[in-house]
């Protein structure tokens, strides 16, 4: 069930009444918030995700640089508070405008001074993701907008304000999935697996030629890194219908970190893995094996870049690639130094990757995690 | 109506059909392509859009790099009508791998050489903007797939493969908008304008409110430089349904071309104007003049930086910006070196720009053209 509007207020204002208990007693007012930096992040094995760690920071007035940080901390709960009591869904851009203005202040040598509440956009979305953590409520449910770039398409049905959308009658076109997965009913879910696929233009193709229909799965995209909003959606589908999920990327570094990113959590947003990622999450390829297995060309293979080899030699080094399958392709890869796009699969025919690489890959288990 | 496949074969067979006729009767084969160049692009005054001048060049087995090109050409009309016959939907990066292999052959003086059919997709994708030209046929009516950009929602009706799909009924999601969009019928439009937004986020947060309902238009993002569908799809609202269009972006010169784009054409696609411009568009904000006539706050204001002043430079002389309102507005940038973003109209409340700026300058006709 997700929340509603009047437990998200609830929540929110819990944080602006402890100060406030705090400042009404007398005492010096502060906050304690879980720490977001790498150093906090930590690799939870038994659960297979990334997660924050116990380390939490107090807000408090100790000096200016704490002292703003506070004041842009309560800045924004009390925008983010104003804007679900009247039901406005101001987009991170708007809450960094509606906030900013200038503080003039004397200083204690009697110099007039002005601060700015706040520089740009990293400072204000960084108080959002604080606000975040503190309250154990997503910037989503908050209805706080953003970019919405996910797709999907299939046997399912949800319901959105009321309307039933069916994702199998959408056509050529897609249901975009919006801000808030959260908000969605899913009402009814028939298909075996879930295919997310990294390319826009291949999702189209595949949803063009009814690939979910004659394989009964649900076909989604978050073209390229994906955004939170499909994290959560495909997320959802995975733990409150048990549907395995599928990944379908490049065989190259960046692809296969975005595999990771649907199945373990990223770095930057490892406070939110609990509700985006999907541990059981299957890699089906394209994998470097692929090149010698389904015999790509010589003149279809890309060389790796400088840059490749540096990123696949960090990705062998993060706990959640120490399978021996997964070390055993980024070896294969920095042996090999080459790497290919899932459209180098059509060298054997525009079908060759919706009627036989897919369907063989999950058949035979020849998946990777 | 949209052209049937067999349609598609039979104009794309008759391009192929012209080569095979002259090699039969022993001439030298040869294709008449118009040139997409920057130069045989014009301005029409009249019409008010970019498009293809006069000239065309000839492909001919004048020398190895002529043939070259020629070989190419048919090898991609090949690929296209292979897929249409078969049914299949390949993007322009399957195209690009199905058709490259290397051919060998043995030079003048009897050296065996070796020639890749193409090297990179800039190669494969020029040829497929020849055969558009060439044919007068979009590659998304050929069924070649790409990334699908947009979005829409409001008070329409669409049938694709069959399914009645009805826009004001997606929730907090939105439809998206598939790559052909002239597969679609469109089988009502109850609105009183399209509203195109260049941000994503916006669009996300007027679906959210259901701003659409309250105005009674549509609304759609192309989500910053719109793709191809997002402009064919906007161009179908005007052309079909009379409805007028209005595009909001940022107040800076890349919002303001992106505008020129959904309006005039744009100038690497000027031979697609004809189907892809909305010569009628409308420009509401926002602009240099907005700043003061919304009163912005000195610190909501970005400096221009140098590209954008160049930019903006630039814009002044395209003659799809000579009119007296977008002169004034280009200069008065120029002159005041400052840019502000749609987000900037939150400081004064998150329902400003719903409530209050979008409606008063569509009432007002606060627009500029």
């Amino acid at each position: 069930m997700p929340l509603s509007d009047k437990e998200i207020i609830a929540r929110l204002e819990k944080l602006g009444k402890l100060v406030a208990t705090q400042l009404l007693k007398g005492n010096p007012p502060y906050i304690e918030i879980p720490v977001r930096s790498l150093k906090n992040t930590i690799w939870d094995d038994k659960r297979k995700i990334l997660r924050l760690g116990p380390a939490k920071a107090r807000r408090e007035y100790l000096d200016v640089k704490s002292a703003k940080r506070f004041m842009q901390t309560l800045l924004m709960l009390s925008l983010i508070i104003m804007a679900r009591r009247e039901g406005d869904y101001p987009t991170i851009r708007d809450l960094y405008y509606m906030g900013k203005h200038t503080i003039t202040y004397v200083d204690v040598d009697g110099r007039r001074k002005k601060e700015e509440t706040w520089d740009d956009q990293r400072e204000s979305n960084s108080v959002i993701e604080d606000i975040e953590v503190a309250t154990g409520i997503l910037r989503e449910e908050m209805g706080i907008m953003h970019d919405a770039k996910g797709k999907i398409v299939g046997n399912i049905v949800v319901r959105s304000k009321g309307y039933l959308i069916d994702c199998s009658k959408m056509g050529s076109g897609a249901y975009a999935i919006p801000p808030n997965p959260d908000r969605l009913e899913i009402v009814k879910v028939e298909a075996d697996y879930v295919l997310v696929v990294e390319k826009d233009a291949i999702f189209e193709r595949l949803n063009e030629e009814e690939f979910w229909k004659r394989e009964n799965c649900l076909l989604v995209t978050g073209k390229g890194q994906p955004d939170r909003s499909t994290r959560r959606m495909v997320r959802r589908l995975w733990e409150e219908f048990g549907l395995p999920v599928y990944v379908l990327t490049d065989a190259d570094p960046y692809g296969w970190y975005i595999y990771s990113v649907f199945r373990s959590g990223s770095i930057s947003l490892s406070y939110e893995s609990e509700k985006l990622a999907c541990p059981e999450a299957r890699f089906i390829g394209v994998t470097t094996t692929d090149i010698d297995r389904y015999k790509i060309p010589r003149n279809y293979i890309i060389a790796a870049t400088d840059r490749d080899l540096k990123r696949a030699t960090e990705l062998m080094k993060y706990p959640w690639f120490q399978s021996d399958s997964w070390q055993k392709e980024l070896k294969l890869f920095l042996k090999r130094k080459e790497k290919i796009e899932i459209e180098a699969l059509s060298g054997h025919g525009f079908k060759f990757l919706s009627h036989t690489y897919i369907p063989e890959k999950i058949e035979k288990k020849l998946w990777i995690v």
